[in-house]
């Protein structure tokens, strides 16, 4: 079956998509009949392009890198990202798929939920690496996508390609998530644990930096937004709960998380930045010692891990030991998948 | 769509299970359009029944708990596990399974295997907490339902309901599993935490029998044949081993196992029963020394967990911080859905 996709947003995480897609290509033709196209991509900074029969977008990752514009590649049929989004909502493909992945705007999610809208009012299916959507406007997305007979997917934007929502969705039929913990932060995990063995703050997170994980403007992560968007994004989806990052009581790294993270340790303890939510409360970012025995204090560096409490299952918790951009990457392929599943055997 | 069940087998997994069925039959109904009815339940101690129009399977639960036999409820239409298959294979329901709970025979893998072969051959999609048929004869079981356009699903032969096989096949999209390493056996783990902390060997296992989580045959446990047998299923589906647990090196726990276990701790390592296996290798069971920052040596008691390496993501683990006979019930509740699932949107 062949699939039409469009990029919004042509950064890190993209440019990874695209590569990964190139490289999966025979095992989604085979094992998922997934014949894929790429027909148009829309940046910022970078120009914006659109091509009907498909454009070779490992090419113009390529050129992006180079410092190249993709109007230089071929002459645009689009020129910003509700354009590119309209144009392949024209495509004959029987699937049409926005893929999602510019940066989070933590004051109000925006523009990444108008192109949402804006995809699934065009009968494009969405799959997004941005938090923003899920956290700031889960209940009404899900809601529209629902009653078009569309996916509204975000399986990168918690835990990077580790499933967390396609595990409860797909693996864990009837149990509801009645409490989550966790470590979501990749960023202010490392710095944490850089910081209880004496080291200082600002090499710490410039290593995550250098290694493109820490989010543009790291105040994100080191101010607590970025797991207080997962929070959010955690409670709309498994708990209803409606909110937004603001409404999550949020911590960061602060002038004193040094001493506290040392003095944790030198008392057997850890000092972890901790995202949780239980059913019917506000959601929580903080700063907590955690005991030996919690698998939480175990995750040294970028390590993340979510503990789920179900009422079917006792606690279960799923941990990614590692952590780099081919993971988001992975997240959008294994949306993707989900997409082409859910149109069936026909085509 | 109606879903007719024949149980072969019938301890205490299986009675949970109908309970559990019980509890969740809106959600089933409401949520995945899958109306059940048991028909058939056959046992080897506790006789054998078939009433084709259902029966009240959680009544005769409470009937073989009091010492009672299957065919004093109803006159039994049948009188084996073959006769029980067959009489489910006339059902006129678009669905028909065969939830197969017998024991582990660790020698061969049967009867259970026979018991797969028979519903399959019937036409019946098959569930089962049974190691035996993933273990012995995983990839000509699957080859034979596959076939005949029938599943053959085992999610509770590895850590009871926490999902394995459904996490990699419907959450990890062209992803191939590398290597996997874990803690798959609870009663062995709990009596080497207990070891370590200087208790003996008998209560520790006593315990893990009053609560019902050793095997009948605690040998199985001690020995690694369990885990073993984990190791074969988890070898045969991810990397196509064709083996059984005869194959895996195999190490149990023996009379200097305790001696061990305290020495590792004063050194603050941990020993711990680590199955594991690599593609193109023999699976291993072995007792092994942990460094404390090894996820694996965090878990105490019956915790169980699994790291996979995949060829796209870096190492994730997925963590059992409980177990109890109900997540085995809630591995036959998945894979049942899972059937109905691929049954798609008809009936």
């Amino acid at each position: 079956m062949r699939v039409d996709l469009a990029l919004i947003g042509f950064g890190n995480v993209a440019r990874r998509f695209v590569r990964l897609l190139d490289e999966q290509r025979h095992r989604l033709a085979d094992d998922h009949a997934l014949d894929y196209r790429i027909v148009g991509i829309a940046t910022r900074r970078h120009g914006t392009t659109h091509q009907p029969d498909g454009l070779d977008a490992a090419l113009a990752a390529s050129h992006v890198e180079a410092g190249g514009r993709l109007d230089e590649i071929a002459a645009p049929r689009a020129t910003d990202a509700f354009e590119v989004i309209a144009a392949l909502a024209t495509s004959t493909a029987p699937l049409r798929v926005v893929v999602e992945t510019t940066t989070l705007d933590i004051e109000n999610g925006r523009p990444a939920i108008d192109h949402v809208d804006a995809a699934l009012a065009s009968g494009c299916h969405v799959v997004t690496a941005n938090k923003g959507p899920a956290a700031f406007a889960y209940g009404r997305l899900h809601a529209t996508a629902e009653a078009a007979g569309l996916s509204f997917l975000f399986e990168g934007a918690v835990m990077d390609g580790v499933p967390i929502f396609n595990l409860v969705r797909e693996t864990m039929p009837t149990a509801a998530v009645q409490r989550f913990r966790g470590i979501v932060n990749s960023t202010t995990n490392h710095i944490l644990t850089a910081l209880e063995d004496g080291e200082a703050f600002a090499p710490a997170l410039a290593r995550m930096q250098a290694l493109g994980i820490a989010e543009a403007d790291p105040s994100l992560d080191v101010d607590g937004w970025d797991a207080a968007a997962k929070a959010a994004a955690l409670a709309n989806v498994f708990m209803d709960a409606g909110i937004t990052p603001h409404d999550v009581v949020r911590e960061g790294l602060g002038p004193g998380t040094a001493e506290r993270a040392r003095e944790a340790k030198a008392r057997g303890q850890r000092l972890r930045l901790i995202a949780s939510g239980a059913r019917g409360q506000r959601p929580s970012v903080a700063l907590t010692e955690l005991a030996p025995g919690d698998l939480l204090a175990g995750l040294s560096g970028q390590a993340n891990a979510l503990i789920l409490t179900t009422d079917i299952l006792d606690d279960i918790a799923i941990c990614q030991l590692g952590g780099d951009l081919c993971h988001t990457a992975y997240a959008l392929l294994s949306d993707l998948v989900t997409v082409r599943r859910r149109a069936g055997a026909s085509g």
